[in-house]
């Protein structure tokens, strides 16, 4: 299977999931004022800010890596079949994470399910990028060895990240939600996509990379 | 990463979106007669209606802004993302603005959510433009600086009105739906896209710009 | 615009629309045996796939519009937006037609709701073609204007027969509910779309027009 | 109709269809420790870890088939319309399972409607690639008979293994649904869709299908 499909298919799931987080926010039942009501739902608007962000950098991430991964065999295909699980369950902890805050309690369970959930994440796109780059199969001539290692190195960031995020949310909840916050607004910053995430994607030049594969017709 | 991509996930998540608004029209529970009870839903199908259109004439104007922007950097990937979930975020005002018409209580309430959100988006909108057109980096170079300048003034216009339609709805909410009715209706009104908004869009003729970039087979 | 990107748009609202439909079928609650409980909800599973059919047809006759409309111009956006925002209602036509049968109530209010929504569907598509037709600018050269008008001509028996099947349900619902899928089975029925509809799609031979305009790469 | 658009609009449905399985999952009610509650939700984790590795590979076995398939007719589209009918449904007896573990009760019924869903749609798979193989005309000049004839008979697999495990659900409801997933994971197992599954697909090598009809402009 080429890449193109699985690409295609894994970005309609990235959209789809990314679009679903919406439904969690549910209208306040009637009776009373609605004002107090609607800001009394900041978690919910808290949750969906958050997973919107985390699965937008997740998607970012997935497709830096597809810029490098050129064939996708049997077992890409499971992997990247499990990593599209994952994505596709985070509505659920978002869901269950603005819950516990609306009701305050469970803070610390709803925060750890979301964390768990994200780490468990970061450890299969580490997976999926080690098979990958061992293989050597996948990926295609343009990356060196030594940049398939640094960008290894790079992924593994993530799982510590959301694994300590977890244990500290644990304690105090709401500083483990800024962080889920913070690490994916860092990671999307500009500069970090652009030149300071070549090194983590192995980019050389993103506009280079664009008239070799997905525009040849213009560089003729 | 290639606007390419960029196009089709923020396409994916306008065509969900606009789907998704279907599900805040809730059937009426059993008991009496459903026809009366159709009717009484009045405000579920005009609020939907209108986020319908207002959801189409952001996705038109996105696709129009695309047209200039041929490079997407780090920076604009994060303030498509905003512009993304402000978008997505929409159906809840909508499912919010037909539950407090259907009450009949605040509606002022439900209708300056409304409007804030669709402000909201016209300054995140405005917000992504200033900085394609500034940096002269993303949008390619068929536009002048005198069309890009253009182009940001007519932007202004959305969150100007919005602002407005949000304050005359916090006094006679109607009036602001029909407002932000109108004015997408007005943005989608056939002459507007296609010549009067030629010079929104800096276009300078539809069929030149899809010979170029989309059809370049056919050209030769 | 391009037709390419409003049917890739147009193409992800009816698949969201035609997907959707699964989530009005809710559920029994627990208690008591599950077998003649999920029997019950046979008028569920009825309207999904009648529906399900009829958004099928609708997609593929969209498709088969499109093969002959090959400029956008502002006016059929609008068109395209008001088509496809009664195709992402007809989601809620069907849940009410499955409570209406499941509540043994309000069948005909709930046919006539259904066969309205399809009617009022078949009247913007007329209007859609008529348009393109009309001003001879958005359609192809390839088409004559006789061929166009025997086009036109045959898009006027939707309206007439969801019309007439409405009015007849408004008696005997569930006549209503087997003429609309007849119709569209038979519409989707094997020859019509190849051959019989090559009539009224104005198709001279299916494997032509994909060499001409969607693989030119491969008859170079 | 080209394949591409049909392959297009189906991916779509499989995306979307897998994407709202996490709906079924639902936030548990607040009072009480939550930690218990959300591990009580197991059969909603389990039912929808199963249905995902189901539409997966149900997503990757149409995507096989349609490399072979090249030409859509009328009554092909209409054949692969009702196996969408049958995957968009997946959700519901997804859900119903998840209901009926977690109550305890009825669930060989919700086992039965589960396996029963999957064997007509593996009839269904079926009869489409009888027809396409039967006809010569869908499919490409690339595959002889004895391969057609090889991936029909690999094809039956399917329904049986499903009909079989329907019937040891109605005996021990944990045994089917176990089967259910290793049957799909045992299909989606590294080799078995690379080399293993070259002979069910007929694929000569991943790459040359790759070079002659998705990337013709590499060959060059």
């Amino acid at each position: 299977m080429t890449t193109n499909r699985l690409e295609a298919f894994s970005d309609g799931v990235f959209a789809i999931a990314i679009t679903l987080l919406i439904l969690a926010v549910a209208v306040p039942p009637g009776g009373g004022a609605f004002g107090p009501k609607l800001l009394g739902l900041w978690p919910s608007y808290v949750a969906y800010a958050v997973s919107f962000v985390v699965i937008g950098a997740i998607w970012i991430n997935h497709h830096g890596m597809f810029q490098h991964i050129v064939r996708a065999d049997g077992t890409l295909l499971l992997l990247n079949l499990l990593n599209l699980m994952v994505v596709a369950f985070l509505p659920f902890p978002t869901a269950v994470l603005a819950s516990a805050f609306l009701q305050g309690t469970d803070a610390s369970t709803a925060v750890a399910l979301y964390g768990g959930t994200l780490a468990v994440l970061g450890i299969l796109v580490n997976v999926m990028w080690q098979y990958a780059a061992r293989g050597r199969r996948p990926i295609g001539p343009h990356l060196t060895e030594a940049q398939a290692d640094q960008i290894g190195r790079a992924l593994l960031v993530g799982p510590a990240v959301y694994g300590v995020a977890t244990l500290i949310g644990l304690l105090v909840p709401w500083i483990a939600v800024l962080l889920y916050l913070v690490v994916n607004v860092f990671y999307l910053w500009p500069g970090r996509v652009n030149e300071g995430a070549a090194a983590v994607t192995g980019e050389r030049d993103a506009s280079s990379v664009v008239d070799e594969s997905e525009e040849p017709q213009t560089s003729r």
